[in-house]
């Protein structure tokens, strides 16, 4: 029997679809699920008559592989992980390759990639994005780890992953040990930060202009025909269209209260790690633990019942000036994220290829879009680029959107709309547009209290001052508090 | 020769002042440094003629106290503490009591507490807070660990800390392990907030509005004598009237980058690890660090070179706009804050006395104000509460301040005065007080792309619907994708 080229353990939706492509590749795929019942359901079901081998074990699994070896692990992030690591290592020879597909988190995979090259293996953490569409017809694939491992996976990873309209792979080597999970999480991030904004604008359409569901659907459909054309804009629109069985909205039935556990809350952490400025996906991380709090917001809305004033402006205005700040948001919201990549490149020493990670995420994930050819052209144009804003493109459209994005952010405060996105977007924008940020005061209230000391505007960086701002101050210097 | 009360090793700033503090209640101190010169400059200099005993050694020091030992920590927070244990503990008799009041993070006094309980000795961690100033004269002291310690530290610890008009002490037990450090944790956030929140009234004031330092050092001097009332107030309106030596305002000659680093960036991990919605530390610390990107700023605004258009409004009904702006905002600040301890709390099982906290914050501390009575008030009619904004005295008093707030929102987005902290808290108000968010769209998003699930309005919650939205997707649950 013709050894397999691959094999897949955790056969949960992902991983099947993940299986059904790869053999629909001409990929021979072996099998293996902790629960076995589920391997013989696959096999005599889904996978019927196709290239895929059912094992019972690991150590079939293992048997079942061509040298060197590369085992796929879709299993739950984190203790099963390495778990199954420690399994696999004794079984597995020299040069072999363990792929972790999951959502893991960057550290560990950093961590994992030592532990497996020590051991004399080779180790891949890719993010895998998609959901289970994209898993089946093409996901959007972020592989990290071991580089001597990547000719391996290459020709699998890039003949299941998505294709742009050239035929581009949505797949292409990131970097050493936990880069591709580190880009993977900040996709998730963006994620959060997408899916925040469009529930913004849904959110004034509804509540401050009173739009009806199928209203709602046709501004989506038209959105998607602009430069906001994505994956999830296009899914938006479908939700907005779908009737439960007695023929209303369904959306509306669902119960307005969304989890948060995973790479979102990740993001905001390596954003609060590199020091870098990540509001709008921050934002979009507590929206979601605001919105759990579903009784506690009831009774808060019956205590105040604020109502949001009669709309007086031009509605069909408003809807254009929404669109408009949801691209100029999505922008700073992009902005941030690769600012992070940026500064975690440097931190652990990632040779990231910026235009590269657009092209991945240009297709295949749920962050697919239009737009991220706009930004793979920039990184093209200059891969060095500090910020997206600063890229002439960004920066005319930038100054195109303001108006109107101003116009909403104003909007929302002052009817009273809450949109936590578009608005901290818009302060980012205005800060990081403007030369003199009043944090001199900050520092002068850091060297009152704390005797912290400052730089001066007219002394070169690096040479610190104090001033005994109450005149009977001490002149040691504070080395042990830090405000 | 008589023992000493307590003994104190780190004799920087904080530490230094910490001992004149206790020696000037009536206790004896013995002292100890790393860098032994400092004990005998400081024996000899400062300290002469008071009873504070120089000690050259650990030995030395453990040898000149009363038992039980109280030996009070002022390292740097880190592995100098840790190693500082290490040192003691062979040193110290089973009962005797290690101190540390550095500002370090809650998770390793956790721990700490843990071993050195399991070395039969007990620990305390303790938030000192105040500045050099406040280590002097009174600071407010949030000390948490092993209970067991309270009585013996308790006389020293609130005969040295700050205490409020009726003579209460600021510094009360907090709880048990980390909870000290956790709490001033959440106080240095809060402090971020503060600070930001003036920051932002000082830019608008002088980037909207054109005002000169003295015209903004006469408005904190009024604000000083309204509900805002505060330390940081009180500073910001002496710092804007110090001079330099050619006479101009010395803050405009200071450098407008802002470092952050510590327990700022630590309340925000915690707070996206307990799932809480800290919109607006989270904000000021992000500002910090977009403050500390001023090279790029640079460029940026002069790529932009947006310019703030000319003020129309009314110019002092403006300034009265930003003060309850501020004032509006600080609420949400603590609101937030006080929600985080609540999670904490329960989490951790710490016990926490929220109307304690916030008369321990009253005085003495960097967030030291009047309001922090109406707090204490709050929590003292209902230590239940789950959000200060449902406090009567508060929601009368957000309701009063809305009108102006939303006004100062509006401006800073339509002029473009970046106000992050104000607007992203009058997002959280909005959003918080909304029965209905858009989460429902968000969920209906993560269901059709990644299967997850959603609850329903009409049905009980824990019961989780699956929408087959393509008509093609496949009806195996999601169990590794997490978006």
């Amino acid at each position: 029997m013709k050894k397999a080229d691959i094999g897949l353990i955790g056969l949960a939706v992902m991983g099947e679809n993940l299986v059904m492509n790869m053999e629909s590749r001409g990929f021979t795929v072996a099998v293996f699920n902790r629960t076995v019942e589920k391997v013989d359901q696959f096999v005599n079901g889904r996978a019927a008559g196709r290239n895929i081998i059912g094992c019972h074990s690991l150590e079939e699994l293992v048997e079942a592989l061509e040298k060197p070896r590369k085992v796929f692990m879709m299993v739950k992030a984190g203790q099963a992980v390495d778990g199954m690591i420690e399994k696999l290592l004794p079984l597995l020879d020299d040069g072999d390759i363990i792929i972790d597909g999951g959502n893991s988190h960057f550290p560990d995979t950093i961590r994992r990639t030592q532990y497996v090259e020590s051991k004399g293996k080779l180790y891949i953490g890719t993010g895998v994005s998609g959901g289970e569409e994209g898993a089946l017809k093409g996901p959007s694939m972020m592989p990290g780890g071991s580089v001597a491992a990547w000719p391996y996976v290459k020709p699998i990873f890039q003949a299941i992953c998505a294709k742009v309209e050239d035929g581009s792979p949505c797949c292409d080597w990131v970097g050493e040990n936990g880069a591709g999970h580190f880009v993977k999480m900040v996709h998730n991030g963006i994620e959060y930060g997408d899916m925040q904004l469009i529930c913004e604008a849904y959110q004034l359409m509804r509540d401050l202009l009173n739009m009806s569901d199928d209203e709602m659907h046709e501004v989506f459909a038209a959105w998607n025909k602009t430069e906001l054309d994505s994956y999830l804009i296009e899914i938006t629109r479908d939700i907005l269209a779908y009737r439960d069985t007695d023929g209303e909205p369904i959306v509306e039935k669902i119960l307005d209260t969304a989890g948060q556990k995973g790479t979102g809350k990740w993001t905001g952490i390596a954003a609060l790690d590199e020091g870098v400025p990540l509001t709008l996906i921050g934002e979009a991380v507590f929206a979601r633990c605001l919105s759990a709090m579903k009784d506690e917001r009831v009774t808060a809305a019956r205590e105040y019942h604020r109502e949001i004033p009669a709309f007086t402006g031009d509605k069909a205005e408003m809807i254009d000036a929404i669109r408009q700040a949801l691209y100029a948001s999505k922008i700073i919201s992009y902005a941030q994220g690769y600012t992070l990549m940026r500064a975690a490149a440097e931190h652990y020493g990632w040779n990231l290829n910026y235009g590269g990670i657009a092209l991945i995420w240009r297709g295949g994930c749920i962050i697919r879009s239009v737009f991220l050819g706009k930004i793979k052209e920039a990184y093209d144009n200059n891969p060095e680029l500090s910020n997206l804003l600063l890229d002439s493109y960004f920066k005319e459209t930038m100054e195109k959107l303001l108006p109107a994005w101003r116009k909403v952010a104003a909007a929302a405060v002052q009817y009273g709309v809450s949109a936590p996105a578009m608005t901290s977007a818009l302060g980012y924008f205005d800060g990081y547009t403007t030369e003199r940020l009043p944090a001199n005061l900050l520092q002068a209230q850091r060297d009152y209290f704390g005797a912290h000391t400052y730089e001066r505007l007219d002394a070169p960086r690096g040479e610190f001052f104090h001033t005994n701002w109450t005149g009977h101050g001490g002149t040691t210097a504070a080395t042990t508090y830090n405000a």
